[in-house]
């Protein structure tokens, strides 16, 4: 019943694509429909430059015919449009669950606008209920699991094949479901203080607008509210 | 000439050493003299286990017969003893002038004690002459050097033979000489938010007495200010 929110959001982001603009291109089954979109306008003309956030992501723009910069070739990003796996009314996001959340994180940081798509499911009062992925170097990751635990969750190994889980960047992800987490940048700024952690799923200020869609083919928006929030 | 003022102080940290410890050893030429003394004590029946923080240290220390232990294998490390690039009357620090700051703040972090021993010359009243070492995946490093440019210093990206300088976690490292660093602790927080960084080498909070070291032989201990200042 998703797909069709997940397509009608996905396809509507392309508005916000202009002519001549960098575009970040983020990972999952709702700006894949993005991405088919921005193909076929590419197809028509839009010259538009993609920065994928992922393998997967870079395979299927290169199918669609949308030319591709590496992060390191540019110097800033117009516009990143991605997914995100919980997001609350502060526009704050729960991202990682596919493991390149580091990758997004860069992407994000770097570009002026960042638009979230998601289907109306995502959309939660507060966050938590997913588990956040905490990305961890390996040597020590038992002690920084034991420092996690003292934030009163209990984290768990992401595994691959009885392997743990290996991220683009050589690293583990330990996933740990905080069910209410009230104060996200307070959470993210502990987690990333932790030594040994890379960086967290938490995405606080960094989202401009979120869109939401749903199953009827009706669309939310969401901007962040100026006052009392940074980028 | 500092010799002298390094092998003082690092022969006097034995003294917090107790039986049945587990000891973080730190890495450089003033906790060389401390491992040194330590591999004596044990020949003379100290019953310790060590915790080495980088490959020379485990060396060294293997070859003064002091029994190693990994961070893998412990819950806890009783007292860590380390050195310093630069010191402050709070007790905080620059360090991995080494390359090894990551692995040196776990051991810290996961330390109910830290010592650190330093010859007097690296006691400044503002940190920041001494570059601050900033570990950062290689994946995007440029972006998050174009981000730390916008805090007012120059990086410099660390090389080793025409390549850049890899750490033991497979990163980079970004020197970056501040001058003057009024506010350590909002800076490390503001560093490690950055997308990309693992860690930097501000120790800050972690450290409970520092030991200085003189030509003359004297030592002077600073200790934690325990008011207004966390762990």
């Amino acid at each position: 019943m998703d797909i069709n929110a997940k397509k009608v959001v996905g396809e509507k982001a392309v508005e916000f694509v202009k002519d001549g603009m960098i575009v970040g291109l983020g990972t999952g089954s709702t700006v894949y429909w993005t991405i088919l979109k921005l193909g076929e306008l590419v197809k028509n003309g839009l010259s538009i430059r993609g920065v994928a956030t992922s393998l997967s992501t870079e395979e299927l723009a290169i199918k669609m015919g949308i030319p591709l910069v590496t992060l390191e070739e540019v110097d800033e990003i117009d516009l990143t449009i991605d997914g995100a796996d919980e997001v609350n009314a502060n526009l704050e996001l729960i991202k990682g669950g596919g493991g390149a959340l580091l990758r997004e994180k860069i992407v994000s940081a770097n570009s002026r606008k960042n638009i979230i798509i998601a289907d109306h499911t995502k959309y939660v009062s507060v966050l938590g209920d997913f588990p956040l992925p905490i990305e961890v170097v390996p040597f020590g990751w038992k002690l920084v699991y034991k420092q996690i635990l003292k934030l009163g969750c209990r984290p768990s190994l992401r595994m691959d094949n009885n392997l743990p889980f290996l991220t683009d960047n050589g690293n583990y992800i330990l996933d740990c479901q905080f069910k209410k987490i009230k104060e996200p940048k307070e959470l993210a700024i502990y987690i990333n203080m932790i030594p040994g952690v890379v960086d967290n799923g938490l995405f606080v200020g960094m989202t401009d607008i979120v869109l939401l869609g749903f199953d009827d083919g009706g669309i939310e928006t969401l901007l962040k509210n100026t006052l009392g929030q940074e980028k």
